[in-house]
């Protein structure tokens, strides 16, 4: 697939840009293998458009930039996969259920290294030959901590961090080196239980239904835009702890189609949502 | 099934409590059809028993009590349709799922009437030959309506009123001249949007499931113990009105599941959580 | 939304087909508000657009027919409401759903009648205004029974017949009549358990999971193609009878799910598979 | 939890069995932590208790069998963790969520050995520290190959042999040395394509649903006993490969879930249906 391409473009919408985009691709001799669009009821327009054939993605950028309006967002980018960098804590399932999509090629991504707090997971990591590199916070500020994490991360250039059960809070200044580029996975059914142990807050109020979801990060931390969610049901007879342990087959099956998305360039930002195409 | 009865038991665990009751079904030569039992992590005991036979259910409880610990509750019921008051506002879904449910006789409860601070429905009703209440809530205080509603609910005597979208707030007075025995339909998947217009908030969330909770209502609207939940998958397509549409289904199909669990006695209430036998 | 139209599109895939099709609406002044394609890896080529703005659709379909290979099958419509007659034998459940959306306006269809071979549910209809025919097949040969079925079908010219469990099998020249226009709703998840009693095949093999197919009905009864499907999860506590109760309320979200697909003019037929945009 | 035991009964009802059951319980001094128990609609009864005590289960269950009728299946078992071997082929889906559960003490199980006709997996199986056994089924007849992994099965007398995605169909002759004690996972919603390539028939009957099933396998593949069952939704834009890569992630849960049932003993068959308490 080295002459797959993918066409991304946003803005407000404006009669004939579908017809405009489709008409240079037409012209340039390159075929459309998939073409989604969306229009928010506000009036903003969505295309993701994955195409086939003989390109310079930077010569097509110029023409399309010429014909279409000054405020819509293009990018074309060749079909390829994601670099990342995974950070964790102790948990195990998000990572392993990654860790084996990757040794067997399945994961659209290449996974430079797993950054963690605390060392329990290297000898799991080291049976994949993925580099570990353990960063205690502890007898460090918080400033500290996230600036030896952000000196790991510049040896990588990662497009994307993957969040798989890191559980320490990230801060602004932090997030923002990684803006729209960070996932994480929480262990809710969001906005449901937000904030720390969220299963026994699930218990306590007694609900039928638990769930996790996958979203990007921003400043807020449990706020960022929602890329995936999934339930599970529960009844009384499962404690907290039977929750948490369900919750994670659902953790980590969210993770990994919310990634699966990411990586193949399906997911647009608006207004603290996300569009998937 | 005119001898099947229904023995519901619960209070702090004790050692041989499945036992002794066994027991005593057994010398009194009645059949266990099903029975279910559940301990909680903080050893409360709870245990429904179906059987059939000839039996006095006011000299079994003599019985029962006399071999069981002072502070178990005991109640054994024949097994019965429960009389039941439906209240609505101007939505037809779950009214309707009600109604055809009982025209066919599927729904283990007989209707006795409908009450509506509106009268749109009221056709709709009367096709079904259910008497119906016009209560407006207009030019009265909060309190006048409730004694006008109260007043109404004392001609049936209900065993449980079913709010089946009735979209006024309830008082705590009110609730309590039917505590336990009033069950609501929440346009939510609970806890996450609680309040007014909860499909707006889903769809500025930009959440990928929306559900709905039926609960019994206590003081606090929202907060009283979850009967049944569901969801359904929605995507950046569904507008918050879309939201609403797809929400009416599972709306209706949740407060009828959790009906049925409640009229067959499967229903415990304990520390604002259901445990369902 | 009475200048609302629809654009459908199908054949063998060429290059700049959306683009075509874009630019003949863009010169036309018409506004796209939806637009999905899809090509399946066999080549196929498959465009649903829907469009807004003064159009004379007969115009357009000449237009867009001077610049499309001849192979594309094209059709133009306005977007409007489908007429529709329902068929039912004895059970209510499907017919209940449907005639309580259609009462409150949410079918995207007009129901011009109901056609039964028993008239046990003529009451209930009744309460809907809507014209019940009891045509029973005693007495009759198939031949004869189902030429009466047709001659009432004549009256009302339907864009759809809707089998809502109607129980009998329709022989290959009644299905010519309406080819790819009934809808049936199968008291199973196909292909599993075709053929009579599914519920009770399912009990006997003990599956954990039942369901319901919505499909185009073609000369095998059976076997055309699917539209919808849904399961719930069963256990071993169901009979063969709970899990028939239990299939119902999928049997009738499946129907009006897929009821709406098609009255949205969204489903192509192709090899026997559904194509929905 | 050493002195955990789980008392498993299945035999044609009688009046009093729970109260017998008990009665010795709570003269022994025992504590029941959870029972379960079912009638089926033929009369045949199921319990399964789980209590906790100082307990000879040899001495039990003879004072239960003078108390009971003979034609009741009396088992008590300590409460430990099962010996099994895993059989796989080529794909590793399962195999990976197995052997990471098992490296996280989350399976109930001791993982004795993998044996496998392909060496393809030997190096990932190897990460984890696991004997690993290739006995090519090349050169070799059907019976010489089942009896070299009789043989190597000899050394481990595993209490259940675990198929994950061992794609040889076994004979009736092996399936006789691990009678109800083979587990597999169908790549099927069974009973709905039986036989090879299920995803590939799925696409060509254009399903909107696919499944995967855990079951025991008994003389005739994939008929024995059902165990799980869980499913995805698909739709037409899915390949017949894109299903297969999406069942695998429904495959290996729903034999995770089937084993975690299996392991702790909630597992009855009967009339090659299962009974789970």
């Amino acid at each position: 697939m080295n002459n797959r391409h993918i066409l991304l473009m946003d803005g407000p919408d404006h009669k004939g840009l579908i017809y405009h985009v489709t008409r240079v691709l037409f012209e340039h001799n390159l075929n459309i293998i998939r073409n989604d669009e969306y229009v928010s009821p506000s009036g903003y327009f969505f295309m993701r458009t994955e195409f086939e054939g003989e390109a310079d993605p930077d010569q097509l950028l110029v023409v399309l930039q010429n014909e279409l309006p000054q405020v819509i967002n293009l990018r074309v980018n060749p079909k390829k996969k994601k670099d990342v960098v995974l950070m964790v804590t102790k948990e195990h399932h998000c990572l392993g259920e990654l860790l084996i999509r990757y040794a067997f090629d399945e994961l659209d991504a290449n996974i430079q290294a797993v950054i963690s707090n605390y060392n329990v997971l290297q000898p799991f990591v080291s049976k994949f030959g993925i580099p570990f590199h353990y960063i205690s916070h502890e007898h460090k500020t918080r400033q500290e901590h996230e600036e030896a994490i952000l000196r790991t991360l510049d040896i990588y250039q990662p497009e994307y961090v993957v969040l798989a059960k890191y559980m320490r809070v990230l801060t602004s200044d932090f997030v923002k080196h990684y803006s729209s580029r960070i996932v994480n996975i929480h262990h809710s059914f969001l906005p449901a239980f937000v904030g720390a142990n969220p299963y026994r807050q699930a218990y306590e109020r007694g609900v039928k239904i638990i769930g996790a979801t996958a979203h990007f990060v921003n400043d807020d931390l449990d706020e960022g835009p929602i890329i995936a969610q999934d339930v599970k049901e529960v009844d009384h007879r499962q404690t907290a702890t039977d929750m948490a342990t369900l919750g994670r087959d659902t953790e980590k099956l969210v993770l990994s189609k919310a990634l699966k998305l990411v990586f193949n360039d399906r997911v647009f930002i608006h207004n603290n949502r996300t569009i998937i195409l």
